[in-house]
């Protein structure tokens, strides 16, 4: 029986992205079965508990390039039964192939994951054609799929321009997308035509709010570090929105800023994008909210200053979260 | 039992990369068991018996990134089998990370192929250190494969440095590789100390050869346009080796130079890499001499004006060797 | 005696960029004298009629690189006599080294000039150390200059980050900057701490101004098309901060927002760089408002189909502009 | 009267790069009058002296951006009256247009110049056409003048492609052209006919030597280092040729070629392009056999380790040079 699709109106709040769990020695090659299941669950489970409206799963951090496919079926079974429906969980299926993209993007649908998070094939760099038809390819083989854009241009190769966002809102399936930055989002806002709901990270989600009344969600890998922190700004925004008094919003977003410099290396978006994954963990990890495990290779080497750089943001964050216990 | 492993200088002479001929109707999402086997077989029997000296298969234009993993398995047994050990024949095993690669290198030997021409994981750009380690890490896990280095920039999102190549030739697998360009080939010649065979492309050959007695061997892709152009250039080069004397070899690089500029849109290899799957099978199958057929999803798209300039590569390719044969 | 200098709150509104109009011939490089003083004195006057707030020139479409030194003077003379005093006037004095800035600096001020629109000197890309060290220089040699910081990153190879505006801000003289793009905006803010007033382009005015309400200016190279809607443009964000209620504004942003698309070759800033001057002096001609006159050599030639996109651009403008003279 | 132009034929052997010495404080904007004229003389009768076959001076490191005016004219008599016309003297005109830069080259001309070593405006990035059009005006008008195309991909923002190359070598006053890398040689020189004499850096002249018979002229900025090094490298390429043994050459390449890599920070020449001035300043006064000065401003900054590397450059270049003088 074909499920109801999503519309951009039901994709609202704080979206959290999360990472694959992983066990002790899962950096070695000969390693096998190495997603930690009691961490993905109690995570899913935690993030759901403590407000956050949807989960994000299997994307660069959460090392769909490394996992195998079984791997990739154990997580993804494992994170669906640990939401058990109350909130949608996207899973990622991007295969460097269209083909073997429909594969695993079925067998998500037969899990019963809500919705995949879905980049583009990255061996070659796409032409806006190729991607348009990538996407449309998915949704006419998968119709009953919802369809995150996951829109990384380090990952994919790609810059995805207007000319691409205006065709992918014509695919039904096509409901949101993990934007990246603000610098073009009133011209792609333009292009949508309300068809999509753009989400862009935590920390652009103040301006970008204040930018267009139509930006009421974002996606926040920093949930996982302290939860409070995403759905504390998600709330401030409901609050200004509503008050028309953007005061609180702004002055939260002067504490919550800070924590993202040290991610960056060099305050390089693209030499992040070479570590991004143990980058990522590390900062998780050092928020003390859950254990992300070792990185699975190739991606499981980074210069140590990098990754203390990393946890010093995971570290900022979890105190900001502990602060916001305290004052409320 | 172990197998003996090639040195570097057991590989010269013309190294034909290969397409992976596809049947009718592969372009579509739907398609499987989309291997043209007798086209596969006739065109490495066929190159072989013109006189080649190696093959190189499932690299960018051999659609390692869009065969499902039957049909790569059951590719390599073909043109394995179609070899019967004549020359060397080396088979893709990119995967995107280190443990799926790993998976199919060892299939790979299970079939009886001689080595892998092997890429770096291309989701993230790899570091040198996390490109080096990915080569150990197959080296170690799969004791018994050749391994050729597939240097290409634009698929791997890395510029193979020189820092990399004296690492990797320390890797006793790694006898060789499909090395690109000649800016940087003297220092990288004096990183590998002599533990490598890099292979230039047919349309550097020339130069290359000239600047270093030690290039003996060539990639080309041309050869399945007319198998004749890639040996002749092969011959040439070792009559002028042996007489001192450049002349005929530069001439004929004089005949061979033009056929490339239309290949290459707008004189951007950036461009090529976007399109390189279609530019090369339409290029290929313009030769005349084999039918390498549709692309496969998602890469199957190209601008007709961009076709146009690969076929007509192709049919110089094709005018050089029968002036050749008319020649002799 | 020292003047007194502008603070970031002095510059307010709608600042014009404006072109340096040239005589017939002006494209020959055996031209001299090509300023047409009359088009020049005509234009500024009418743009302050028509109620702009400040005037910019001499940036990449203002022709600094390709004016002789005497054409500069003449220039400056003349629109700073035909301002008169009744709005800030801002020449550029951007040369290739610091010495030549200075002492072009310096007579810009005893022209009269309120400031300097200033670039980077581009032969070699900047580091940040040494574009905080030129501004320095330049403020200390000449302390009575109000420095527009002119951070265009393909003219001057550099991205302009946090960093550099953090220390520029320190510098009393800098008190202005025009500013590209939206996507950093807000964290640069933060690092400038009020001292600059950073001005987006025109046609990123709107979402700049409702990021942050210290965005009360922005810079316009369409004003010289048609200055109504520059100034329509200022007034809407005006009525708009004071109501509360932005909707006029952002339906005025969807009819202005097309004019900018035919502008940019292939949607590309980089392409648009490569033929800045050509484009944007083509646009304002199109307008029918001035007459900008031929470009300087040697950026003088362009693709026709790319100048009659700028020609498109300027037509849809000042149709625009018509549109709100009819609704007046 | 009008003077005979050279030919390519007549560009012959090692063409030292010279930089323009300063005197102490040039780092100052107030400094004026900075040219040390005893040590530019000094310097280029050194090199004659020494045996190199022509001057190439007022580049990148030549510091063309950063000298005023009456500089330039300074330091060209200086060193066309030190040159005494024994070898050819080539000096840098580039400005920022064109205009400006006919009017430097005429009073080249005045001088006694043989020839102007000329990039391009790089305000703009310029397109194909732009570039072309800029050396045909110049040549046009100051037909007296022989030009040494300068191409330096990142002063200059452009790559100078074959169809530029085909171009400019149709302008009689183009006979040579301080070239970069080989990648590209040997397509370039089949554009160019043998109309231009192509001057690959002194590290790769061995290789462009062996890829083409007609590559018999190199640029060198070590020379300055310590010139005999330069001379060695020219005579053994031309003992090599006569002989048909090119052993000699390519021991001594393995002996130059590991002081080039200190001189690049982290191996990147794009990092190199943004502190080419301060490094090759620095390695040129370690060698010991000249002293440099002071860069004059705003180029004088760059970090302590990168200077460290390139004074290291300088003494390894300065060492090979004595071994060679104990060797004789």
């Amino acid at each position: 029986m074909a499920r109801a699709l999503l519309t951009a109106a039901d994709v609202k709040g704080a979206w959290a992205i999360v990472p694959t769990p992983s066990k002790e020695g899962a950096s070695d090659w000969r390693a096998t079965d190495t997603v930690n299941v009691d961490e993905a669950a109690r995570m899913v489970n935690g993030l759901i508990e403590a407000g956050v409206d949807g989960i994000l799963s299997m994307g660069t951090l959460g090392e769909a390039a490394t996992m195998t496919l079984d791997e990739k079926l154990v997580f993804m079974k494992t994170i669906v039964d640990a939401a058990a429906g109350r909130v949608p969980v996207f899973v990622g299926t991007t295969c460097i192939n269209t083909r073997d993209t429909i594969a695993l993007t079925r067998q998500a649908v037969d899990i019963g994951a809500t919705g995949t998070m879905l980049g583009v094939p990255m061996w070659c760099a796409p032409s806006v054609d190729t991607a348009v038809q990538f996407y449309k390819d998915v949704a006419e083989a998968v119709p009953d799929i919802n369809i995150a854009i996951y829109a990384n241009p380090e990952a994919f190769k790609f810059d995805f321009p207007r000319t691409f966002w205006g065709q992918v809102a014509e695919i039904p399936q096509v409901v949101t997308a993990k934007y990246i930055g603000v610098g073009t989002l009133l011209p792609d806002l333009a292009a949508i035509k309300g068809r999509i709901k753009l989400l862009p990270i935590d920390f652009d989600y103040y301006g970008a709010a204040r930018m267009d009344d139509s930006i009421d969600a974002f996606w926040t890998s920093g949930a996982v570090c302290h939860p409070l922190v995403s759905t504390t700004l998600r709330d401030l925004v409901v609050q200004a929105r509503a008050s028309g008094d953007w005061s609180k919003a702004k002055a939260f977003m002067g504490r919550l800023a800070p924590t993202a410099a040290p991610l960056f290396p060099n305050g390089s978006f693209k030499e992040f994008s070479t570590y991004n994954i143990p980058l990522e963990k590390a900062r998780m990890t050092a928020g003390g909210w859950m254990n992300a495990g070792p990185c699975r290779p190739p991606y499981h080497l980074c210069p140590e200053t990098y990754l203390e750089g990393a946890r010093t943001s995971g570290r900022m964050w979890a105190e900001l979260g502990k602060a916001l216990e305290a004052e409320r």
